[in-house]
């Protein structure tokens, strides 16, 4: 078991950045997270001006990945997410879907009790965990850990909680995991511009594979596989998203490109992930005994 | 009982359509609808040459709603969707998501059986019912039933099914409710241009509200209440939907604007009705407890 201390953080998934821990296929890492502000506001009177910006969406890592290759992909299982007892929440001018109706930064915080986030007097909200920064080092420029892309990233996907195998792009040797930005509950759209953000604990198994043909990234999750794509446009993104998984039907069906476009309007849904960071996210989830060629033993 | 044939069909919703019939607040009614091709297509085989274009995307109707004047908002209660027992679909060059991959038109029927429709040899996928075209008539020019809008239209969106209120603007007197385009299946996205098209007969009951201020259109389902908005931009689409379930939120919390928009990004979820149509439709799905000013007496 690998332990890597939330002080190993990085704001950019870069090439160039030295591993935090070195690990096999197989092995199982906990990463220890900062929430998305670095743990920086402790109340909501702490003044905003206060506030360090070039400390926001840290990620944990990098972890170097024995084995892997260009070319390869890298599975995590996200085995478990424990997180802290107190969510915050910002918004304010220029941020999220409504930043252009506020004149000023609004911080709130508020305590878990009962698996339940204290909204307010009458307002309890159930959890559902989720890591919002996961991601590989790209094979070019560095990329900030706020930006969702083809190597992972800021995806903010509700899906990628306990219980998902998530399979992301080796771009250079080792891959260099890293992961941060956990949300004790968030909804699809994130329209505030983040969601319940909480310092954790996050459990996950790491494997190379050799010869997966799926279009990276993409996630299976209760029964159901998800392609999930990052564009400056949700419309772009809702395309990519698409396109992936009519190549993924095309791999695992006997069907005709044309017929596998008919099976995806028909039980293919598209999803959104986030709209508010710099490329949106979307994806596109179908059941998997749809993809009735899939030899699970091959590489699931 | 009213029954509106299907032949009583509309290609545009119109102020100055003829009412097909007309009914009091609290009638039940039943449309008889053609399938989004007006039942032309019976064979694979069939040349797609033959194909009338100006028919397609039919709706019965438009019903005529005693009481109902502009600034009401006309109530559907989605009673049952009996569906014929063979899907048509159709995708091809400019058509959907994939419209720059294909270079001819491809059409696809199914029988279904045992609420399962029979996709191919191996492959058999859920019913799940809904209306495509649901709307009144707006109050400027006509708008084309291929085209959701403020009127409701072609939004093309799962959660109008069986079970479901939704709820529309009445813009001229009577409203002039028209319906058609029901899918025995559609992913969200409605990825091929199509879902799995069939002609059907939907039960309805209407109700004019004198007093309803939640941004039409909306629907409520399952303890859920979604704002809906159709853009020429999915991008612009999902924000008008939030932004009116703010309006909602503020109506019916004691919630400030940061706040309603801090309990969105934690619990309220974006979702995609369709991407394939002149606009595209987006909508926002709030668990009602949350609304906890609303008092369902009221005009629920």
């Amino acid at each position: 078991m690998h332990y890597i201390k939330k002080e190993q953080a990085i704001y950019a998934m870069d090439k160039n950045n030295t591993a935090a821990a070195s690990v096999n296929s197989g092995d199982r890492i906990v990463f220890e997270t900062y929430d998305c502000f670095t743990n920086q506001i402790q109340s909501e009177k702490q003044p905003v001006s206060k506030l360090d910006w070039n400390q926001i969406n840290p990620a944990t890592g990098p972890v170097y990945v024995e084995g892997a290759k260009p070319g390869d992909v890298l599975e995590v299982f996200i085995e478990k997410i424990d997180i802290g007892d107190t969510v915050t929440l910002m918004t304010g001018p220029e941020l999220g879907v409504l930043g252009d109706e506020l004149t000023e930064i609004s911080i709130k915080r508020a305590k878990i009790q009962n698996n339940l986030i204290q909204f307010s007097e009458n307002i309890e909200i159930p959890l559902n965990k989720m890591i919002g920064v996961i991601g590989t080092a790209p094979i070019g420029e560095a990329i900030s850990c706020g930006i969702p892309d083809l190597h992972g990233g800021n995806m903010d996907t509700t899906a990628i909680t306990e219980g998902t195998t998530l399979y992301l792009p080796v771009n250079v040797e080792g891959a260099l995991l890293a992961l941060g930005d956990c949300h004790a509950a968030m909804g699809d759209g994130e329209v505030s511009v983040c969601g319940g953000e909480v310092p954790a604990e996050v459990t996950v198994r790491v494997r190379v594979l050799k010869n997966c043909p799926v279009p990276t990234p993409f996630l299976i999750r209760d029964g159901h596989l998800s392609t999930i794509a990052s564009k400056p446009t949700l419309d772009e993104a809702t395309v990519d998203a698409t396109k992936n998984m009519v190549k993924t039907v095309l791999t695992y069906t006997s069907l005709k490109k044309d017929e596998a476009i008919h099976l995806l309007s028909l039980a293919g849904n598209l999803k959104i992930s986030q709209i508010v960071d710099p490329n949106k996210t979307a994806r596109m989830e179908l059941p998997i005994r749809y993809l009735t060629a899939l030899n699970s033993e091959e590489w699931l």
